[in-house]
């Protein structure tokens, strides 16, 4: 590798979710977040997305350190399967720290990793980077942005951030350190796409408790909240409302108890040990709050759960004001709506974004996306953190404020941005697929695998036993199996036919023919002609 | 049956689409609607649901005619089905029978209904009923309401509605007949409750317009514009604006064909000859609209096949400005953006419902729903089409205008509600589940395919084929067959293991031992452990 800088997105392009960048310079890497993405709705029977880690893999002894711009999942999500192979020293603030130590340590991995927790406004040097970190309002306390210097010029990384004047965990974007780092100029921002589609402000998160608090003064029975576990400047103020209304806190859900532990533990939560109560404690509805995961209807959800009736604790009843405190993240709208549904046949009153402002996003709208542009005036534009759409609408944003558009790089994962400092071009892209987590299969479901899923999802499968002898003829009565394709007794009748159609060509054809292939012929005919269903079949002949 | 009105909703209670509910009186049927729903995203393989017609088609000598609100398929697309089975007359709007006629056409049964063209201020006597239509403002023209005289008292049945202004059909909501029709007071009022969570009122029509007119003033390329066929109004200020911005209209999308030629033929739409040109002819850019199908990302529509580069006219290139002119049906996000993203990839300006106010309901939102309360003023209130938490929040909005809370009933599909005009009961429900188009089979896909469908769609299937002897001893190798579960050359390792596994379990077993048990829960245990998957196992012993 010759001298010069590289930059190489390995997720978060083209999509939402798994973020992770690294800077090359020389043989000298380092890495920004590592994160996961939660599987759209047509990734058959998939856990979770990964990036692909084999050019880190191959290219460990260069790595200088992993650094970490807040602990949400999409940005350390993917650290236990990434740090199973490498050895790596992890930097970030000590509760983005405590977040991915967590994940490590439930993966077993923790002692491949150096955690070194750094101030909001500490620098880092990492061989020939430095890293310097800027706070950022986000929805997690503890996140920051990163100013780079590399020895060909400055790069800024944004991490996901808004210009909130009054975020609910008390850090406002630091506009001003971010200027004084960038005063020599910048050579390359890759910022939040996020919200390229949204014109405009994004409003503060104080209008959520402000909300909040009208609803809290509303509500004469039990409150019941549902939120993401990770967004814990929202909690803080939550926390915050309960006490000036009187009320406890209970907590159910596995993630939103570890998040508030945590982040009490490290000071970045500051509530009294008497306003959380275990939630199987007997308080009168109007002295309680229960703050629950599932606001994006997840089956196995602590919300869902009541909505089911399913909850070993908590029975929804009527008096009970309901609040999803929550966006709904594409793909979730019929899981959300059952569960809204469920809520009100059982008598609640349940608040939900078109009813009230309960949820305002963590990211920065257009405007702010143009103020960070006009802030760093980058040199070279790299928009992340965003689909292709979001990404042409950020390039466009550029283009407005006087980027010409041959400054602006709209790159796919594992595109290699290069630059000597003046110039820039795109170096020969690198493998950068999604890699599948299912179960404990990590890698092994390709798309081989996903498009039988999602064939046996439309029309099932039939599996035909066929016993023939040498001759290939048929030498018994052919079996048929399916699942998922029609009710096997229920429509014994079509089998029936089937078996009959199929014994007729069997014994119609000649020697010479494939009987797997007159099997398969057949029968897709046959059902096509009858159901226009096109099952999986799979022929399996006996020589008997 | 007694002499009381009953209201059975057959379908629309709890769920958006196939609209359909049935009055009877004594010996004497008519049936509101008719309509199908798209499946939601784990109705995996469905085409269509349908009502569940069994009561109407039992009763058919009762019923004296069957009435259409409107044209659009949530209320009209079930009459195909339905009239497989039942001979009847069917009235509405001559639009709305057109539209209708021509899905009993295709589908071959149109000689089973008797059609009645019906003037939208007109009224039908069907035995103990007179159906009263009064206009409705909705994103089809020839939309109704029905004011509905039976022996027990009044039923209003709002039909889908705005309290639209300025329309792009030209007709508003008929309040003051409705009023007129009422006069004498109304027993049950059954209403649309779609935007019940909407707060204040659904923008008009001319809002779209006015953008669309700014959006083609700006284009200086071709104009792509994508919305459901369906929405002829709005197709009608298209064809307005193409006229007054110079540009032809070249149509794709078989649905668009027949629903502008229909409206045409009827006069319901005017748009002179010259205006409207194939969409292979060669006209210069900046004298082109191309409206397609497609808004909601459906893989087969001719947006998305541009998107994809797979169109056979049209390819989407830079300089393009493409409007996407429908909100997107909840399940369908994930669709929709991934076209976007396609089209935004290819170059193309595009303009979605977050850029720009390109779509409006075609629904009343809760200040139209209060004043068709205080117009009507129903002893009772039954609050139709739309998921139960649109029932609820309708039925709230009702209690809000003084409807005491138990005049209001939230019903599910099936209930009967009942009358003698001066009291109201629920009579015990019949069977309304939804009833499953796949292919060609109507009925035939029940709960248990869709569960082994569900299953399929995660973990896929492994078929093993056993041969056994007379003593259930293992008599050759153990075959194992497998799709959507990994990939079987990939990981032949893990397959072999597996029959190795089974040889030795089988081995093992005594003879009393069931040798299909032994199989699935030898590999239904041995996969957990090693993949945490759990496929679909279909053991097929062979004794030889």
């Amino acid at each position: 590798m010759s001298k010069k800088l590289r930059i190489i997105p390995l997720g978060g392009l083209g999509e939402i979710g798994k973020n992770m960048t690294v800077l090359e310079y020389g043989r000298n890497q380092i890495i920004i977040d590592c994160g996961v993405m939660f599987p759209e709705n047509d990734m058959y029977g998939i856990d979770l997305v990964l990036p692909n880690f084999d050019y880190v893999i191959e290219n460990q002894e260069t790595l200088r350190g992993i650094v970490l711009t807040h602990g949400h999942m999409d940005h350390i999500g993917g650290l236990p399967y990434l740090m199973r192979h490498i050895n790596a020293a992890i930097y970030g603030t000590s509760l983005t720290l405590g977040m991915a130590g967590r994940q490590l340590a439930e993966a077993n991995v923790l002692s491949s990793a150096k955690m070194h927790a750094v101030g909001d406004k500490e620098s880092i040097k990492l061989g020939p980077f430095t890293v310097h970190l800027f706070p950022a309002a986000h929805s997690i306390p503890g996140s920051v942005g990163l100013v780079i210097e590399t020895p060909a010029g400055i790069v800024v990384h944004t991490g996901d951030y808004k210009l909130d004047e009054t975020p609910a965990g008390g850090r406002t974007t630091d506009l001003k350190r971010l200027k004084q780092l960038t005063r020599k100029g910048v050579l390359a921002l890759l910022a939040d796409s996020t919200n390229a589609d949204r014109p405009g402000r994004t409003p503060t998160e104080q209008v959520v408790a402000d909300t909040l608090d009208e609803l809290f003064a509303q509500a004469d029975g039990r409150i019941i909240i549902a939120t993401f576990s990770s967004v814990l400047a929202r909690l803080q103020a939550i926390m915050d409302l309960a006490v000036k209304h009187g009320r406890k806190i209970a907590l159910t859900g596995r993630s939103l108890e570890q998040n508030v532990a945590l982040a009490r533990e490290l000071g970045y939560m500051k509530v009294a040990d008497k306003v959380l109560v275990d939630v199987k404690s007997r308080i009168p509805d109007d002295q309680i709050i229960i703050l629950s995961t599932g606001s994006q209807g997840e089956p196995r959800s602590a919300l869902n759960r009541m909505a089911k009736g399913e909850h070993r604790q908590i029975d929804i009843h009527q008096g009970d004001t309901i609040i999803i405190s929550g966006g709904t993240i594409p793909g979730n709208e019929e899981d959300v709506g059952r569960m809204l549904n469920r809520l009100f046949e059982q008598g609640a009153n349940v608040i939900y974004g078109r009813l009230a402002a309960v949820h305002v996003s963590g990211h920065g709208s257009r405007d702010e996306m143009r103020i960070m542009l006009e802030t760093v005036q980058p040199r070279f534009f790299i928009p992340v953190h965003g689909e292709s759409r979001h990404q042409h609408l950020h390039a466009r944003l550029a283009a407005e404020t006087g980027l010409s558009s041959d400054r602006t790089f709209i790159l796919h994962n594992g595109a290699i941005w290069a630059s000597d400092g003046r110039k820039a071009w795109l170096d020969e892209a690198i493998p950068a697929n999604d890699v599948y987590v299912d179960g404990r299969l990590v890698g092994e479901i390709g798309e081989t695998v996903m498009r039988d899923r999602q064939r046996l999802s439309q029309d099932g499968f039939i599996v035909v036993y066929v016993p023939v002898n040498g001759r290939s003829k048929l030498a018994g009565e052919p079996q048929i199996i399916s699942r998922g394709f029609v009710h096997m007794q229920e429509s014994s009748d079509l089998i029936d036919l089937a078996r009959k159609e199929l014994k007729r060509q069997l014994q119609r054809k000649g020697r010479k023919h494939d009987p797997k292939e007159t099997v398969r012929n057949t029968l897709q005919n046959f059902f096509y002609r009858e159901t226009q269903s096109r099952p999986v079949i799979l022929p399996n002949i006996v020589r008997v």
